[in-house]
C-alpha cells in the first residue's frame, strides 16, 4: 500500500513529506493507521546527526496512536479496529527480562529494533524502490506503519488519539519514573531537575502519588507557572542561588530530597540530583539522556551514606500492562495531557514542530493525520 | 582509673603502650572492660595520617568485645556482667534516621563522635593531665573504655571474645552488605571484588542467602583457597584474563551480576563492580573506603539501561538490634570467624599486628587483652 510519511532522509536536513509504499504485516505483526502523533527531543537527536546510533534514511516518530487495520498471521491479542499505542519498548512476556519483575527492558527484538528493521530483518518502508528504515520499532511519523505485536498496547476506544499518543513517551517516562522506577511514597520530598516535557509530568507523578514538598529546578523563570499549576510546590532557579545550589536544596528539603529525578540530560544536573539526596535513603533517578560520551561522576562517600544511583527507561513502565492504566488515569481525569500538548499541526507542519521545540516555545507539538 | 592502653600520640608513629587515666562513666555512659579487639584497616588508615579526618592524641580500636563494669546514670538496657560489643554505628532509636526503616546511620552522637569526644563534648581518657581522644566512639586499643549505653550491642555471654569481636566491624559489613544492604536473593549470580576480610564475609554472606554463582575477584592468587572454603564458585585473576575484565565476567555470570560488591576501596574497580552488573537489575553495592578525593565515574547509560549503585556502611546493619543476631549466627556455626582470624597478639604486639596488615600476611589479627 501506499502511506504518507515525513521522510529522514539524512541527518541534518528537514524532513521530507512522502508517499511511500509500505509492504503488509507478516508473522506476528500488525498494520497500524497512525491518527496522532507527538515530537519528542529523542526523534530530533536522531535528526541531527548528533545521536550515533541513528541511522538514515528512515521514517522518525515513535509517540503515536491510532486503529489496527490489519494483523498478520499468528497475531493473537489484537484484532482489526482495536485502539493502539506504539511501544518502543515492547513487552514480549517471555524473555528473560520480561519474566523478572525487577526490569521492562523486553529484549526480544532488540537487536533488529536498533537496525531499523523489523524481527525478521526486513524493512516494510520503501520510496522509489529502496527501503527506507523503522526508527525505534515505531516509525510514527507515517500516517500507517507495521509494528510487532509485542510493540502495541490495546487502550480503551474512548480515549482521544491526539492526547493520548504523549503516553507512548513522554508522559510514561516521567510519571513511570515516579511510580514504577523510584516507587515514590507519599509525604516524602522531592526535587525535580528540569521542567520540560518530561519533568512536568515527573511532578504531575508525584503529585499523584502524594509527595509532600515537589520542588521544581529550572534555569527558566517561565516555566514557574506551569509546573505550579502540576503539583510543583516550591520552584528554585539556580540564577537566583547565592552559593551553592545543592546546600540550598538541602536545606530547602531538610536534610536533601528524599528522591529526586534528572530530566535534562545534562551530567553535571545528574550529580547535582544525586548529591542533593537526604543522606541514609535518598536516591536519585536518572531519566535525561546525556550526550554520547559523558560520563557522569561522584565521591563514592555519597553512597557509602546512603544515597543511591539509578536511571529509568520509559518510566519503568511494561508497555501492554501499564500504558493501558496510564490511559485510564488520563480519562479519569487523574493526570493532565491536556495543557502539556501546546501546539497541533498537520504532517506537512512537521518541521515547523522542530523549530518551535528548538526556540523552546512548545512543550509537546502533535501532529494529527 | 587506670587502664593501659596503646595510645596514637601522632600520626604516622607507631602505637605507645601506656598507662592512661579514664574517667568513670557519666549519664547514660557505661564503662567496659575491653577483652579483645581486631585490628582493621580503618585504623591503620588513621593511623597512617592520609585519613583527613583523623585526629590526635587518640586511643584507636573499634572492633572489640567486652563485659560492662560498670554504667552510668539513666543507663536502662544495660548491667555490670553483660557482655557487649561496641558499636562506632550506634543506634538510638529515636532519631530522624533510627526510626526511618532504610538507614542503619543513627546520627544521635556523631558530631561529637567525629570530633573524638563523648556525647557530652568532652573526653574520658587522659595522660599526663592532657586529654586524649577516643576514636570512632569506641577506643577498642584500650583495656577499659568508655562508651554511650546507644553504643554497645548486648550479646551472649557463652560467645568467644576473640572471635566475636571481629563481628564489631569486619564481619558485619561484610555480611551485612549482602543481607541488610542489597538483600541478596537465593539462586543469583555474584561478583565480589576484592578478596580480603571484607570480601570473604561478603562471600560468606552470599553463601548464607543462597547464592547461586560467587564470583571472586582478586589480584593475589594466594587468596583463592580460602575464599573457596567460604562459598567462592568461581575465581577471576584480572592479570590472567586477555581483554576487558568487565566483558570477562558479564560473560562469566551469563550476562551480567545480579548483585556486585567493592570490598577494597579502589574508584577503578567500583566503575567495574558496576558495569559487570546485568542489564535491567543489576546492583552495585560500594564498601570498600576511596582516597579521600578520589571519584567514581561512569556513563549515566549504565544507570538508564537499569543498573543500581548503592553503597553500605556497618553493613547496613542497626548495631543493637542485628550484631546480637550476627553473634548467634556465629554460635550455631552459620558463619565461619575463626579461620579470618589468623593472628593472636597480646597489647604490647599491636604494632607488629600492623606490620602483619602492610605486608598482606593476615587476614585480622585480634589483640587478646
Amino acid at each position: 500500500m501506499k502511506t504518507r510519511a515525513a521522510v529522514a532522509f539524512a541527518a541534518g536536513q528537514p524532513l521530507s513529506i512522502e508517499t511511500v509504499d509500505l509492504a503488509g504485516p507478516r508473522e506476528g505483526e500488525v498494520l497500524v493507521e497512525i491518527k496522532a502523533t507527538g515530537l519528542c527531543h529523542t526523534d530530533k537527536y536522531t535528526l541531527s546527526g548528533v545521536d550515533p546510533e541513528g541511522i538514515f534514511p528512515a521514517i522518525l516518530g515513535h509517540e503515536g496512536a491510532g486503529i489496527v487495520v490489519d494483523v498478520g498471521p499468528g497475531v493473537k491479542s489484537l484484532k482489526k479496529g482495536d485502539h493502539v499505542i506504539p511501544l518502543y519498548t515492547p513487552e514480549c512476556r517471555e524473555c528473560e527480562y520480561c519474566l523478572n519483575p525487577k526490569t521492562n527492558l523486553c529484549q526480544k527484538i532488540r537487536t533488529t529494533q536498533g537496525r531499523g528493521l523489523m524481527p525478521d530483518g526486513s524493512s516494510r518502508f520503501s520510496f522509489n524502490g529502496q527501503p527506507i528504515l523503522h526508527y525505534m520499532g515505531c516509525s510514527t511519523f507515517s500516517n500507517y506503519t507495521v509494528l510487532p505485536e509485542i510493540a502495541l498496547a490495546k487502550i480503551r476506544e474512548d480515549a482521544p488519539f491526539d492526547k493520548v499518543c504523549y503516553i507512548g513517551c513522554g508522559v510514561t517516562t516521567g510519571i513511570g519514573a515516579v511510580i514504577f522506577t523510584a516507587k515514590v511514597e507519599a509525604g516524602t520530598n522531592c526535587v525535580v531537575f528540569g521542567l520540560g516535557g518530561i519533568g512536568l509530568n515527573v511532578i504531575q507523578g508525584l503529585k499523584l502519588v502524594g509527595a509532600n514538598m515537589i520542588v521544581g529546578v529550572d534555569l527558566n523563570p517561565e516555566r514557574e507557572k506551569l509546573a505550579r499549576q502540576f503539583g510543583m510546590t516550591h520552584f528554585v532557579n539556580p540564577k537566583n542561588i547565592d552559593g551553592d545550589l545543592v546546600a540550598h536544596l538541602v536545606e530547602l528539603t531538610k536534610g536533601g530530597a528524599d528522591y529526586s529525578f534528572e530530566c535534562v540530560g545534562n551530567v553535571n544536573l545528574m550529580r547535582q540530583a544525586l548529591e542533593c539526596c537526604h543522606k541514609g535513603w535518598g536516591v536519585s533517578t536518572v531519566i535525561g539522556v546525556a550526550e554520547a560520551g559523558k560520563e557522569i561522576a561522584t565521591r563514592p562517600f555519597q553512597l557509602v551514606t546512603g544515597r543511591r544511583w539509578q536511571g529509568s527507561a520509559f518510566g519503568g513502565a511494561r508497555g501492554r500492562t501499564d500504558v493501558p492504566k496510564i490511559v485510564d488515569w488520563y480519562m479519569d481525569k487523574k493526570i493532565n495531557i491536556d495543557e502539556l500538548i501546546t501546539h497541533k499541526l498537520t504532517l506537512d507542519q512537521i518541521n515547523e514542530g522542530f523549530d518551535l521545540m528548538t526556540r523552546g516555545e512548545s512543550i509537546r507539538s502533535v501532529v494529527v493525520y
